[in-house]
């Protein structure tokens, strides 16, 4: 499976691709950040933001794109910039029929390092370990891109089964109601 | 000019589209509603925002596209929902090259009834009454992109005068430095 990685943001936004193999082994395939200056107009840095995406995605073919889904951050200006930039990124995926999931900064973390609050230079020091790299990636965004992808690529087995077991149990509502409904 | 008012959202996003004339006249050209199922996946909801406001970018060539600024809601994912749509929105209207504005609630209530604190029933009765519409628009969200488009129209003649200032400023500041490294 080819995961796409994204750590949204206006001002920089990583972009990363890995591919999964055997059990948990994955191998980094690309990585990079996109920057936008902070004085151009917002609408043209989604736009920035989101070519870079579209080329991303027609360069590289990913079966998925995993973003990171920001709650809380301090500043509600960034939070803005980081949801509107989100936005584009998943439009951009879903005009292409590419399955999009957001993974939380706490599960990402907890996925890589084993520990939802760990800081930023552990979860760079394991992105480096698990995709055995001859450098540490830099800037933050670049190793958080990573460490998203390979969340995705840990998650998706038990997010599938979970998926699974709903359509199941919604089949099975489904059939119930309408066996109370042929009854009446 | 031709204003394209957009109230975003995920469940609801209000489109809107006003000419305006001579003086403070403004005639309504169209409004809509664009709706999305919240058990939909959030990439594909965006989707569905995007093409219906493309089609209508595409299809009404507005001069300029106004879209509400969300500074702050009670619910933080209503906020987040709020902040990927009008990315959506502002990056189409980027793509074709067309300008963006944002203006706070704040700002269109005091445009159009001339208290920032005005509740939903006045903006909507005074929409009704600027535009001369027979009936009151429903819901209040297409009442609300009737009342971004008007407050854009009433307020482009100042934002180009500040734009303007801005840019001498600017110009002047930078002659200024000009002379100064010339004078070294």
């Amino acid at each position: 499976m080819r995961v796409m990685g994204v750590d949204p943001g206006l001002t920089r936004c990583g972009l990363s691709l890995v591919e999964s193999g055997r059990g948990r082994q994955i191998t980094a395939l690309d990585v990079d950040v996109v920057r936008t200056p902070s004085e151009a107009p917002l609408a043209k840095r989604l736009l920035t933001i989101s070519d870079a995406v579209e080329h991303w995605l027609d360069t590289h073919h990913p079966d998925v794109l995993a973003i990171e889904r920001v709650f809380s951050q301090v500043n509600l200006m960034t939070v803005m910039g980081t949801a509107q930039a989100g936005g584009v990124i998943a439009l951009a995926a879903a005009k292409r029929d590419i399955d999009v999931h957001f993974h939380t900064p706490t599960e990402v973390k907890a996925a890589v390092t084993g520990n939802g609050a760990a800081d930023k230079a552990q979860v760079t020091a394991m992105v480096t370990r698990i995709l055995a790299l001859q450098a540490k990636p830099t800037p933050a965004d670049a190793a958080d891109a990573l460490a998203l992808a390979i969340c995705h690529c840990w998650r998706a087995p038990m997010l599938a089964r979970m998926a699974a077991a709903e359509a199941k149990a919604a089949e099975q509502r489904r059939a119930y109601l309408a066996k109370l409904k042929a009854g009446r």
